[in-house]
């Protein structure tokens, strides 16, 4: 139904679920009402059934889908251009003050809690966004391998999951105690992690002489 | 309260808390009442008031903070004992398994998100959790620092912080996807970098030599 919709049908759709996110970050998720909604971005009854035949669900949805994206919009424009190590630092500050700023309130959270995060909806959304995210930190670690700053043998996938999974928890433990060194421990061991591979000797690669015969 | 328990009242206290954990695992908390619990338990009314004169809430929190106690009790004897690489590598294998098993179905979760998991109840035994959990880390990391395993300049505190969140975050995206990559690379990867702490050159001090003095 998304696919079939004109572009100023997309535009209206956007600017609705923009407004719900507004509203719903506002009043939270459990004290909002689609008049709310309809009020906030001027949309009579029809025009949102229009939009979201699913009713409010389907809309909570859009707005998780729409709240996932400003994860990662809140880390640009570092997140995609991690290509040096003052990069890394100033993403590892924008994690940090973004998730301290937004302290135990997690708007994408409190969807999923409405919403249901077992729904396979709500799964897709989590699984995208991890995806996406990953997907940054790997090319990030292979940007630091392209630029010799990083040994060319570390595993850029599987560390950039070690450090997305350092970030998550970090967030966990941040929301469930108030206190974020849990979070600055992870992207600050993260990142040393990729500086010590920077450090490393090459790796030692058995010499092409045999013994008794004089180096080439 | 509790401190105020004989030793036979705290016996009869533990019985039904184990028993009421039981229940709840088997039955979800939604799903199960007081009733259920006494009846595993063999427990009146009237005992069961005694023990909890808070009633479910009550109840639920001390099943809380017993499951809080099994997380760490499920990661024993390697937990306890990370005073080696292969000890680090069991815990590691054993952290896996238990999440892996566990699937999305986190007891501990549910019970929050019954209790609320803002209050300062819920929060306190997050915190504790979080505490021990971390000591035990803290205290491998040391082990191997005082094995000489590890150079002794690593900052066990924050390595410890960091590989919780990894392991938190880990077991987060675990249970949201269904997938543990993310868990396995945070381990991996945090013992990785205390075996590259390991093989690191000892520090550079600055030798006592004078420029033109011949060494000793």
């Amino acid at each position: 139904m998304r696919d079939a919709l004109t572009p100023k049908g997309r535009a209206t759709r956007d600017r609705i679920v923009a407004g719900a996110a507004e509203v719903l970050r506002e009043q939270g998720v459990a004290f909002t009402t689609l008049d709310d909604v309809r009020g906030r971005t001027g949309t009579s009854k029809s025009q949102l059934f229009h939009y979201f035949p699913g009713g409010k669900d389907e809309l909570l949805l859009a707005v998780a889908r729409f709240e996932a994206g400003r994860v990662l919009e809140d880390q640009q424009p570092y997140l995609g251009r991690l290509d040096s190590w003052e990069a890394w630092a100033s993403w590892r500050d924008v994690v940090v003050e973004r998730y301290e700023l937004q302290g135990d309130h997690c708007p994408l959270g409190a969807l999923f809690l409405q919403v249901g995060r077992d729904r396979p909806g709500s799964r897709a959304i989590v699984v995208e966004l991890m995806r996406r995210w990953q997907e940054h930190l790997a090319r990030g670690v292979r940007a630091l391998q392209t630029g010799g700053l990083v040994a060319a043998d570390l595993d850029a996938e599987r560390t950039a999951a070690a450090l997305l999974a350092g970030v998550q928890g970090g967030v966990a433990i941040l929301m469930a105690t108030g206190d974020s060194a849990h979070l600055r421990a992870a992207l600050d061991t993260g990142i040393e992690h990729l500086r010590r591979a920077a450090v490393n000797p090459p790796s030692r690669e058995p010499t092409s002489c045999v013994p008794g015969t004089p180096p080439p």
